[in-house]
């Protein structure tokens, strides 16, 4: 049995975190923490897997408490840039047995249409994103949609593709956001939750790769896989994306 | 028989309409025209309906001049305004018996989505509208997307409706062109035509209406409909959009 | 306030009911019954319309009961019968002041598109449904997706197109079922709900018409309408259909 | 420059070769011969590569006849059983230097769709395959529709997936055919031309993987691609399906 701990455990993603643990028959559920609660009740002597859905600000301080600690985590709060990256693989570093796994996104079907983007890129002409959710979103476009341009991107430059065509010459603003060259627009629309739409154009043929995460529910999947690859122990420091632990 | 002229035959659009007359059991190709012809061969002694498809630059003095010999005319060229449609109406005026047709899409489908979306755009907290093209069309959004965008927010005004939800803090552009309040993206994709999608939105369900154009076949029994409803003589003056002539 | 009862409060539809009501600024809870509770603490003095979430074998009987005791009930439980609707006709026209409204399906997506289907019928040569839900429903196709089949046949009959064309000769099941001469395809996948998409084809152009229901949230606007028009007083009778209560 | 011969040059998808590969700045035109012109005027002299685009029924004298006279051949006509494609590797082995390819899809998209398709099958728990041709089509699934819900039944069994989930216990007919285990539905409609979309979910979640083919062209570049390989000499006797030519 895989101990598993929540950090964030009254959160929303949270709260569907210690469910899903409580329904795997190979986990079981040890210590819960929230906002306010300390991490000192996470321990290694209780915990296999600690998973972290907490929010930006305080994640990073998480995660550096609990690995000094000598537990491994898993992280689904967002907001990570490439200094904390750092910080978290220095850390990692310096406490061998420990592991740390970032995800931006854990719905198997938006890695996977990620992924697939980065294949496909190569072999057609145009490439466009649009990427829908929820009207309460704040910023825009997601991460997922930059992520998946920027894949794009740079599978075109390795193609030895050049730009893609566009004879626009005046647009309003509703060409959407220039990523890396790909043009990415974003919906807003109440009954959505989160949703990609990858085009690709050649002459007379389209390629599309959607994702739909219809509710929270969807993330669990990949939250407990993720949490079973660290508690294998195969995986050393940190690894970022849940593409590394599908078989792709 | 209804007799028939097109003006700008050798045209891509005149070209299909030309073909499309000669494929119609009711009608018979008159007189054929195009740059640089003039238009005095086409009379009312030949002619029950002329077709212009055109230039915008030319499309204007077309209709004067074909209205001021009494025949009717159905136009498909683009970039009328407000006032150059007055001139028209006019002219119509002062020739009894002549009548005008002229339609921004002459796409069944595409007329469709406009007009039901007006009716949905009453019974929904969000909209958002979705046009996709070939790379080649130099403006940005589509007329259509336009008149879309611009008749939900009309029906939302009516129906009582505030401004549609949208927490967007920061965005790059990639939520697209506001039109009247109705955030419109466009697509460029090589392979693509002319499509539009229009989606609803409430707590729990989407609605989706989407119009694909793939190619200028899509258009010509919107024309010949058209041709028709002139040649009845039941259409006095200026009419302006399909919509008018289909039983909505 | 309008008062609200509700029958088969238990229920997962039922407790949607029950939180919508009591969310709903111009309604009030009255009484809650479940299976096994007996209808006689619903009364025309605590109740001004109830509502009926149960199963097909009880409805009928339930509806009975209530209009016999003059309160007038909406209906959102499936499986009525011509022959159980006309009982109900007799029963309310002997009970003056009461009326029943039952719907098939309360999502104001769903409905829109069952209309606008009829509208577009007469404008295209194809025509095909596909409807979508999640894989524990046990009858396919959906009522909905009967119930717009024979919409657009019956439209396409008054239009006087002819049958569908379709040159298939041998296709060992793919074609789906045949309603009315509309082919109707049954999709069921883990995740999804209730779906329909419906496909209009002419040479050259599509449209479609796609309505989602991602959760039962997405009735309970419809089931609120209903009360409302049911406790205006306006309607007599049984009326069928949300598309009724619609300003279409 | 490659030289390309052309067998059935006069029909559709022939005249379509012929076009791209007078298109091609690294190919040159050699013989095109239709029904009833025999193939003698088509040898390793004057030709790298032949491609045959006729009907089932005299694709396989054909190659077995450009074979025999040491001529590599591009196959797009379809009908090829594994008794077919023996006898081409049989002969293919009797004559050195020579190779034949052969593809049920020349369309970037569709090859990419299915190929996706495999991987995509290993993490989810339901997976249906819908195609949608015009009216025209004679068999119904399409070859490339069986191919991908074979390619999903196998990428399951290897993952170690049960069934897919359905609990349907009446359908009319509604839930298509079952390939190996995989709900396939078709679809005819006026307008379209080869269409496929595979749904893959998991609870909470969708992929979605679509390829329109709206016409012709969108089969050349896979055929000029097939050319340049087959005239690389790097491809020995029988190559089945496009994808072996990309980087996959």
């Amino acid at each position: 049995m895989v101990r598993v701990s929540v950090v964030g455990a009254h959160g929303r993603m949270g709260g569907n975190v210690v469910k899903a643990v409580e329904g795997a028959k190979d986990m079981e559920l040890s210590v819960t923490v929230d906002a306010g609660d300390g991490l000192d009740a996470i321990t290694p002597e209780n915990t296999d897997v600690a998973v972290d859905f907490t929010v930006p600000s305080a994640t990073l301080d998480n995660v550096l408490s609990l690995v000094s600690h000598g537990v491994s985590v898993v992280v689904g709060t967002t907001g990570w840039t490439d200094d904390k990256l750092d910080q978290v693989r220095e850390a990692v570093g310096k406490h061998p047995g420990t592991s740390v796994f970032i995800a931006p996104n854990f719905a198997i079907s938006a890695v996977l249409a990620d992924y697939f983007s980065t294949i496909a890129a190569k072999y057609f002409e145009s490439a466009e994103v649009i990427e829908m959710h929820h009207p309460n979103k704040v910023d825009a476009p997601s991460g997922t949609a930059i992520h998946t341009a920027k894949g794009i991107a740079e599978a075109r430059r390795e193609a030895g593709l050049g730009s893609i065509p566009d004879d626009t010459k005046s647009d309003g603003g509703s060409r959407g956001q220039l990523v890396d060259g790909v043009h990415v627009h974003a919906v807003r629309l109440r009954g959505l939750n989160a949703h990609e739409e990858v085009l690709f154009g050649n002459a007379g043929e389209q390629l599309v790769i959607r994702a739909d995460s219809f509710d929270r529910s969807s993330f669990m999947p990949g939250v407990l896989l993720a949490v079973r690859k660290l508690s294998s122990g195969k995986y050393q420091g940190l690894t970022v994306g849940l593409n590394n632990f599908l078989d792709l």
